[in-house]
């Protein structure tokens, strides 16, 4: 089947769904939404420091753990489960770091697996990595403790593997960015969530771990879901899954340094956390007007912390890596459609005034991590983001 | 097919594991366990007060989570599903409870679900639970704050549902109970795990979060997986796979309160918090010579802290509720499987000398759960874990 003649790939119609109002609605209803709206829910300090506020936080890498299940059928490589501890840990991590200068981290891990696929030799390598990270982090002056965490075996109901993290910390009420100070005048500064920063060990496709469903769907064989039905929802649009034409193997000629498939689809997210720390440390936290990384939602999120009357103009987008022009493309997938599911190679945007912009800009580039601004907020009748892309122009509201 | 044809059920060959030994061998091997022995693994004060000891625990519900949906979809109700939130609440509370008289502690939760199967409105009781149940213990004195939660959309991995919690939470360390303390002389008093105690809304069969894998396909009938699929792995043994004679809905004269099978496997698992939390106000710690959760291993749990040369002799067992009968005699389950998978009746173990175990009974029966004593330790030439039950002796070591 040629590309044109396939179904054009949307995320909710493969079981997924990119901003949550459904659940939102829920907190809603039962009261539980917090009355401030920082990037992280704050809590009163654990210690009962009047100075200080603590914060618990739940996050892990969603369905990419179905990308080093299927390159270890494909080679017996076990090596890429490794890489799933990075995405659980950085989805937290940088979550937790857009509060502004943590001052001190926990982080206890969650495995749920089908033993019956998932054997000790593949969880040794997630369950390790956490280690090493925290290490490696420690070594940058993270503040992160790695504790232990739980694996339960729960065959009937995970078909393969669910990695997550949960993330406790505290930090200082003065070091807090509160993200609602966006102000008509802010520059945007974005960083490139591709390349290979000065703290990453291998070159990284920018992928992130959100959108994962629809970029298997998109770039990977029906023949996958046919040898390791294990892969699929039994439930999926068979005219939908697995509609690409790679298997994980493979390295088409649009992917850097000779990437295949696999290694692409399972680049371990990349961390800012080492380039905000030091951020931090050269901006004043008033003057960070918002830190926003860019996961579920990406580039819809800061509606969810813009004021009113505030429009969000990014005129001159991060080009997008190769790995989301293969996406769109194998999954005819709309371009309105992949800014609000992917990061699009900018998965953090920091809002503050231009004159802080170079330093940002600065910073990033000591860690090898290209950044710029990509775009500007001003005044308009209503809330919304305009992205001028180079083909169309998308608005979010 | 009589229950005397069918195979005898084993908790391994259904896909899931009572002790884990593969997972600590990872562990072993990367150099990760605590070279303490708490109940749950300590790290130094997050606050960095010498006085304090701060840990983070991750647990969850497992495949109980079957037992909510099954139950929705032969009634339509989906208030069970709130149960699953008390599950993935006290399997962390509990368990931190057994490191003596926490301070203060924190949850946030973790939810993966398939969206084809699982909506916002069975999702709603789980997440409003959370905040209810949270209430009710801090209003009697545990010191319990909600966060909030991620909830993901993984049909490609996940069936159901999967519902999962993390604690974290400071303690003195003038408060910590070694569990490693256990000494020849030393009593059991064991606190009973199904009724209903006081700061409880319905009767409860006792059944608790673990075996529920074995519990399900014991007890249910085959019928419940033609008609629900997603609710087992297939590559399960379909021999073995729900092999029971009820559905959800069936009210076997064996069980009290006229409760259906769907409510005595869904009922959620007890906290003995509150009942810990008085002992540990009239009980010198020191005296408190392990506290242990009977959760993953069971009866044979134990075994973790128990010193060599010291043989825990269990002569008074509590009656197994009629929930464990039924799920031993339709299972065909080896009463020493029994044991080392399901709590039989006694989830909490208190070791201690003798001299305070009318204190704690009578403590228990404040809150209208029984207790009594179950056992005690004695010297032996190795390290053992000795059942006298009615029918026979079990070892464990």
């Amino acid at each position: 089947m040629k590309d044109k003649d396939k179904p054009s790939l949307r995320y909710d119609a493969l079981g997924a769904s990119a901003d949550k109002d459904g659940l939102h609605e829920i907190l809603d209803n039962i009261g539980a939404l917090p009355t401030d709206n920082y990037f992280c829910q704050l809590l009163e300090d654990i210690a009962l420091d009047s100075g200080y506020k603590s914060f618990i936080h739940c996050d892990g890498a969603g369905t990419k753990a179905i990308v080093p299940y299927l390159w270890h059928k494909e080679t017996g490589d076990v090596e890429y489960f490794g890489r799933l501890a990075q995405d659980a840990l950085v989805m937290n991590l940088d979550d937790v770091y857009c509060l502004g200068d943590v001052e001190s981290l926990v982080l206890a891990n969650a495995i749920a697996r089908n033993s019956r696929h998932i054997n000790e030799t593949m969880l040794s390598p997630i369950i390790k990595n956490y280690y090493t990270l925290g290490e490696s982090l420690k070594s940058i002056g993270i503040p992160l403790t790695i504790s232990g965490g739980e694996t339960a075996d729960c065959a009937d109901t995970v078909r393969t593997l669910i990695v997550d993290a949960t993330m406790f910390g505290r930090i200082k009420k003065s070091a807090l960015i509160n993200p609602n100070a966006i102000i008509p005048g802010d520059v945007i500064v974005s960083l490139a969530s591709d390349g290979q920063a000065s703290y990453e060990n291998v070159y990284n496709s920018g992928i992130g771990s959100n959108g994962l469903t629809l970029a298997r769907h998109a770039l990977l064989h029906r023949k996958n879901a046919e040898l390791y039905p294990e892969i699929v929802d039994t439930l999926a649009d068979h005219e939908m899954a697995y509609q690409g034409p790679f298997s994980v193997t493979d390295t088409p000629s649009e992917l850097p340094q000779n990437m295949t498939i696999g290694d692409a689809l399972s680049s371990p997210t990349r961390t800012y956390a080492p380039v905000l720390r030091e951020i931090y440390s050269r901006i004043p936290v008033r003057d960070l007007h918002a830190v926003i990384h860019l996961t579920g939602g990406a580039h819809g999120k800061v509606l969810r912390f813009l004021p009113d009357s505030c429009r969000v103009v990014k005129d001159s987008l991060v080009t997008p890596p190769p790995i989301f022009s293969l996406i769109q493309e194998h999954g005819r997938v709309p371009l309105r459609e992949m800014y609000r599911v992917f990061n699009m190679g900018q998965r953090l945007d920091i809002f503050c005034p231009e004159v802080h912009a170079k330093t940002i800009m600065d910073t990033a580039k000591t860690y090898a991590i290209s950044a710029k601004v990509t775009g500007y907020v001003e005044s308009h009748s209503k809330k919304e983001v305009l992205l001028k892309t180079d083909k169309e122009e998308i608005v979010y509201n």
